[in-house]
């Protein structure tokens, strides 16, 4: 069980999941996880992985289940399970039509990331040369985003594309997996501006515990994790900092070969998995971060918000639909 | 009969077809047009309407058949029908999916635009505020259509995009229905910058009939249009200019709105199609053009090749397969 006895929330996972995953989660007091429900698929493979998740919601009922609300997150605590929360890594799976955003929110996604490192037809991807910001179709897909309650998640999109989804959204947006390019430099990883940005908009950024965006990769010490969580505080405001491990334990390197080369390309990477670092293996490991921010001197509220309560703060204000907002008015 | 006496092709027509529009085709004396076959279309969508013109090539085989090579150009003008080739004016058909590209030159693709009016996954459209250019996976996309001999179309796409894609491009490129936008300055309409580059890459730009695209719109003058030609010739060379008329002879006007909102909004723009010149309503009417540009001086030779000779030798160069090119190597 978890040393805070609070509430644990991971802003992202990627995991082959299993039952032994599924009870690593009870295990490592996890309340609840935001999954990768698609990254390249269209609609209709993504229908088939929420339907894989329903299985295993089936199989392991008293370990899972769907969570579509903040209410969930309390059920899940108070019945010892873990609150499962489904989101999209690119727009690829509402295709060119601004319908299916509705349809996806009834399916229960609650993120989206708006493009996932190329351009998409909504917002420019970190590895693109150039970075236009949101097109046409994205101002009219954040409209129905904020309409809906689906979280614009910019961890895959490029800077300017980012302070664009920011500006034009009219709730908080997350960036549920990434650290600070200050303190490790890669594309994926964000710049003062954005978390600046990000955070005074009442916005979350999840601490990514993927090796390559972490100083010294899978050599990276819980302590230097730890410090840049304190800075990040400081640039930010410590109640919109919180974890998005980014965790894919058990995948294949077949996967991360899908994942950066989808079919947009002939080009193999050849990519495997780094290693994870000592001190976070899996979902048994969360108790330790906690741990190590208590030791650099953070206080019990402030880690309570960091493991969980900060994400939790933000369901509450991005998962219900905005009744009173109409749909954009025809215009000549 | 055209009173030209040669080769007619029309750089692209969408029209609701029918025996009487195919009767007119053989009647004016087309040769060859490049037809429309997705405006938003994904992959399956765009099977289906093949599989129309299939039932209309099996219908009507005194009238047209599906061309493929310019040599198909030659056989319809001995056996007096019109050869029928195939394009897109978005890459939607191919999805995310560079292997599409190959698969839709098997199904007969010749043309495919690299944006429709808005941001693809590929380039920028004309509507679009900002113009990255080419995107990673553009690229590759390019690529595959120079090996694979379906010719890049930059019509609806913006100025930088298609100065990146004459660039990037092994093989000459098409923008197949335009204008210059020093004669009538609209989004669509191309600059001097990008018509000079076309004409000096071996590229081929064919004149838009569409009112949008013309000066004083529905009441552009014969005049006028040829003294334009005539301008244009100047600024590409007359071997690098044709028609592209962009006739859309008895479309109704949900389609017009099909074509600008697709799926991509819920803002419906209301707009119909505005009536074309009094000189240019159907099929019939290519003799009435070969006339007007021998009234402005051209000479017979650059008729024949501005009415369809150049478009015919463009065909020669574009649509083979270039078997020496290797598949993009992979790269670490």
């Amino acid at each position: 069980m978890t040393s805070i006895g609070g509430i644990v929330i991971d802003g992202l996972q990627y995991c082959r999941w299993s039952e032994k995953i599924f009870r690593d989660l009870q295990n490592g007091g996890v309340t609840a996880i935001h999954v990768t429900i698609a990254y390249h698929e269209t609609f209709r493979e993504m229908v088939g992985n929420i339907a894989a998740w329903n299985r295993w919601f089936d199989d392991f009922p008293d370990l899972i289940f769907h969570g579509r609300s903040a209410a969930d997150v309390h059920l899940a605590k108070k019945t010892g399970r873990t609150a499962v929360f489904f989101g999209f890594q690119n727009p690829s799976p509402i295709e060119d039509e601004i319908g299916l955003v509705e349809i996806c929110a009834q399916l229960g996604i609650r993120f989206m990331q708006l493009s996932y490192n190329n351009q998409s037809l909504l917002a420019t991807g970190c590895y693109e040369a150039e970075d236009p910001g949101i097109t046409r179709m994205g101002r009219e897909v954040i409209r129905e985003m904020n309409r809906f309650g689906i979280a614009i998640d910019m961890s895959h999109s490029a800077e300017r594309s980012t302070l664009q989804a920011i500006e034009l959204s009219t709730r908080p947006i997350a960036i549920t997996h990434a650290n600070p390019v200050s303190w490790r430099d890669v594309a994926r990883n964000k710049s003062d501006t954005v978390l600046r940005a990000l955070g005074e908009t009442g916005g979350m950024l999840g601490f990514s515990l993927y090796p390559h965006h972490l100083k010294d990769s899978s050599d990276c010490s819980l302590d230097s994790f730890c410090a840049m969580v304190a800075r990040t505080a400081e640039l930010m405001g410590v109640s919109h900092i919180g974890i998005g491990s980014d965790l894919c334990q058990d995948q294949p390197d077949s996967v991360v070969e899908w994942m950066r080369s989808g079919r947009w390309t002939r080009q193999m990477t050849g990519a495997t998995f780094p290693p994870q670092p000592s001190w976070f293996q899996s979902n048994l490991d969360f108790p330790g971060i906690a741990a190590g921010l208590r030791q650099i001197g953070f206080q019990e509220h402030e880690i309570a918000g960091i493991m969980g309560g900060n994400w939790l703060d933000f369901f509450e204000r991005s998962f219900d639909p905005m009744v009173d907002q109409p749909a954009a008015a025809n215009s000549a």
